[in-house]
């Protein structure tokens, strides 16, 4: 059986739902694809860092967290490695970025990302700061590492987004690419649709777990920025950065607006579009007025979709319903077993 | 650089559709996958056939038949054989099925598919008789034959249905199929709504070309039930043919129920749907009163639509907005570059 060294920066909600599929498909990863997947190192920003190169038990680490909210304390523990040391020097197959995002210019995981290029390792990137910054230099280095550089679940979760461009789509050229993306915006707008103000809508929200603790990189539109610059960089061959996108958040939205437009039968949604204009490829993100008839209108809760449009295969819709952390969990996971099958 | 010879049985729409992709991609199929496809046979019922060994000039025969009609005549014709011959003695890698359905039992498409595989060769089915019908033993015979056996096209043209749960959705689990998958009775069951009655849409269907001369086999459901039979059994591990699924069409549907349930808010749409229950899968096609806030009530036109709910990933949904027969043709042509890129 082959064995498979991972290493894990970054340990919230994503990585431990990563973990958790890990330890639930370890009997099928084997049976399938005759390979052991051993995570040697797991870092953290807060919580402390694990590296052994036996392989970390998950389901001690899991549940330590769970009862304790740290990683446990114990010989592996290192805590005067940081997490490019990591990237630097642990002994791995593959690196996973699961980070938190930064927003200016995702420098932190970037660097990550090409320690582990630079050593010839594959990496997969749930974090879109680097794909939204940095996208060209990694993927060239990639290249010549001859190393696999997979994001799935920066966009869209697990849903395939990028991969069906890869896999499914063959010789296709994405043309178009129109999304709602960013869901914490979507949501608030369906909320004052109901009759909410943005404040009450964005309190329920948090409540509930579906907004961040501050959603201003959500309402003014940076997320949605980042990821359709990772949209463009990775599918449609651009070279930009989100200062290059032309986009507006729905801070400018109002109750008012919202009315007016539902008694014309139709809906405001935050609409990314990416599309070929004078030779290179534009974004553009803003609220947009929607017929209630459109595909996109029935986009609501935290379901996100995306239209893809090629050369050879006209459009394509995929709408992702009402996901949860497990659906980011699954991107992940699904990257991992891409460079398991292609080793 | 490869060669890979391919045989075409049955060159309507479809394959010519398919044969002007592969002259159109010829120089980038020889770019990114060091390969030239080379036809060595088309066969059609009425039209005739060629073999050559040395390679059809494509170009030559779509020139002819949309020229006269029939292919061209010269040295390569060998009238004298039929399809079946063609399958079982041409010397061909990959064979591509793509002669029209029979829903009574797909045995001729069989027979070309199991003489195609027990000589180890590689199958193309466009055709879904085959895969409704006699899945479980094709499929068999195929893994036995270390044979690749692909029917992406059969489904919703070329959009990645069958592939997506391959490539990208791996080790996910389908537990439930939804889906409108006849255009035909979506598009008659819009007219009426919009106040046609059904017989004034067909007629204007056929003169658009959307609708077949005779469309009884979609409007009482027999084409859907051939479909979800090929998708239970090629993404559920069900056994079962059109025979064992519970299906009615859309021959009850009056204007006035269509109108009532428009009163109500909402849209009646042909519904097929897969389950598990009682420890096999179950199949569902009829009417459904929907509301017009269902993703599936904004699929209009020629377009289709299918969510796929899996045991990891939740429930995702993918529209085909207005596909042509173009899509179709990428249907068999994104399969034929699958089995490229593994050769």
């Amino acid at each position: 059986m082959k064995k498979i060294n991972v290493a894990l920066l970054g340990f919230g909600s994503l990585g431990q739902s990563f973990a958790k599929l890990l330890l639930e498909k370890k009997d099928e990863i084997e049976k399938i694809y005759d390979t052991t997947v051993n995570v040697v190192a797991i870092t953290t920003k807060t919580r402390g860092n694990l590296v052994d190169a036996w392989g970390i038990d998950l389901e001690r680490v899991l549940n330590n967290i769970q009862e304790t909210g740290v990683i446990p304390k114990n010989n592996e523990m290192m805590l005067q490695r940081n997490s490019l040391d990591v990237a630097e020097t642990v002994e791995y197959d593959v690196l996973i970025e699961m980070t938190p995002l930064e927003l200016a210019a995702g420098h932190i995981a970037t660097n990550h990302v090409m320690a582990a290029l630079k050593r010839g390792k594959h990496v997969i990137c749930a974090n879109k700061g680097p794909i939204a910054w940095h996208y060209k230099e990694i993927e060239a280095l990639a290249k010549e590492n001859n190393c696999q550089f997979l994001f799935e679940s920066t966009v869209m979760d697990g849903t395939p987004v990028f991969s069906i461009v890869r896999d499914n789509l063959k010789l296709c050229k994405v043309t178009e690419i129109k999304g709602i993306l960013n869901s914490t915006t979507n949501y608030i707008l369906q909320g004052i649709e109901q009759g909410k103000t943005a404040k009450e809508v964005i309190a329920e929200g948090k409540k509930r777990g579906f907004i961040e603790a501050n959603p201003n990189h959500d309402i003014e539109g940076n997320e949605a920025a980042a990821k359709m610059a990772a949209l463009a960089n990775a599918l449609m061959g651009a070279d930009i950065t989100p200062k290059d996108i032309d986009f507006t958040g729905i801070k400018d939205i109002t109750k008012e607006k919202i009315q007016e437009a539902s008694a014309r039968g139709n809906v405001v949604k935050l609409i990314c579009r990416a599309f070929n204009k004078d030779g290179s490829v534009q974004v553009k993100i803003g609220p947009e007025e929607l017929s209630k008839m459109d595909v996109f209108a029935t986009v609501t809760g935290t379901s996100t979709a995306i239209s893809i449009t090629t050369d050879l295969m006209g459009t394509m819709t995929i709408i992702e319903q009402s996901p949860e952390i497990e659906q980011a969990g699954y991107g992940v996971f699904a990257d991992l077993l891409t460079i398991i099958k292609g080793m």
